[in-house]
């Protein structure tokens, strides 16, 4: 599917946002592709993101493509606008193991107040983890329109 | 609901696996409560565990709530037994602040094979975050069944 | 947890709401309790609602259970508005059997644009499903602030 | 993605087990497409199947992609097996209208015991709904390894 950016600074605005999650320094995630309404980061393999078998652990797995997920909905979303993760569903298909895991987020439907979107977790050619998510962009509701957040 | 344990040991089994998590030790969190059925993880507020508003990552909430409601589901499986994620989904509900965060998992039903776990989140007294989740033990696979995992 | 309906008709109004959900009729749902932040929905077993084993089908145990959910979110939203799901996530538990279901539905935060509910399905007093959802009032988009539905 | 079925009578199979789901007489669902991890199934627009605003009742939509989800799955199952839902999240895209929805349900990942679907309901050129869903083997659990069903 095609997307047509309503603000077409996106890159560098989720670019500079990525950069104020500071999460994603801590655990060594890096930003790759921004697309309109695509997103791609990385996250190398460290014995210090593991779980209780030596595999990354879910929740790390989670991180990233939650906020593939959400960069992928605030590329579509018009400049000066915020996006949070209203939810998320995530199905573990296979040990995340390999040296490096991409996540490859996804807008599946974008909607001025709510965005739904699809990643997948890829790691050593192999689908590890997927999800289904609700973004939102919280200026779009009637109780914040008059006093948006600037 | 109360359950009644197969492992008399389970407590030891739980806390010596939820040191096994080498991720717990990079984010803080520390394992609090390990009942049958129950287990709760705090985790202590960090800046480098941030989104871009300040807030703790959605990913490092899930963390937590997907170790909680794994070790739930664990207190009642077997010795010797080991248990995965299959799946989970998690509602954001409000912004993760405070010093102090606690993620309580519960386990909905216990079955041999597959386990269904809830958790809240509660930061400053308010739930931030809830998740509903499966829980395999894979011990219980037909395929894994003639040569357990030692 | 008590909530406060901000519109004292409330059950008149999720009772009337509930009577143009033809589906209902079909399946043989009955409204059971209305009460803030809470609603139960009663369906009888019948051989026409049966998956390939003579249980309740999954998706007809979902459906009691997401307008169970949608009318608790609904009992709190103010007079004149209207309720949407947004998605859900459903576990199933054990096999829906028994003569008689009841889907309870309950709010977990309620929220002027977004509510998240749980419902658990009970069979033979045993839960056979439990649901997570996310419910809206669309209403209170920015989009339909300015010309609200009457 | 191309699946190999196991079972090169899966396509009988899957329409014999089809008609074993009454509640899909009930409400006018078609079996359509049959091919090695995918299904669709067709169900018409019916006032009988509405909620509130006359859109098809989310719930409906769910039966079919369930159905179409958990069949998809069987398709690369073993002759002698069965099928049967774990888990299912859906997020509503659009209200479901129009003459006729397709659910096409695909395997993201198959596995002997847990299949991981995806799904979209389309109607009018347009998804409607979308879910991810987890299907269980039976026979291929432990405790019923020694005793299948047959």
């Amino acid at each position: 599917m095609t997307y047509q950016p309503r603000d077409p600074d996106f890159e560098k605005r989720v670019r500079a946002n990525f950069l104020e999650q500071r999460v994603m320094n801590l655990i060594g995630a890096e930003l790759m592709t921004v697309e309109p309404g695509v997103v791609e980061i990385g996250i190398r393999m460290r014995d210090d993101l593991t779980q209780q078998d030596g595999f990354m652990h879910a929740g790390i797995v989670t991180t990233v493509l939650d906020s593939a997920c959400g960069y992928a909905a605030y590329t579509l979303m018009p400049a000066g606008s915020s996006v949070l993760s209203v939810e998320f569903k995530v199905n573990l298909l296979s040990p995340a193991t390999g040296d490096w895991i991409v996540a490859r987020g996804e807008v599946k439907r974008a909607g001025k107040l709510l965005t739904v979107c699809t990643a997948d977790a890829i790691a050593g050619g192999k689908i590890c983890a997927t999800m289904l998510a609700t973004m939102i962009c919280p200026e779009s509701r009637a109780d914040k329109n008059l006093h948006p957040k600037t």
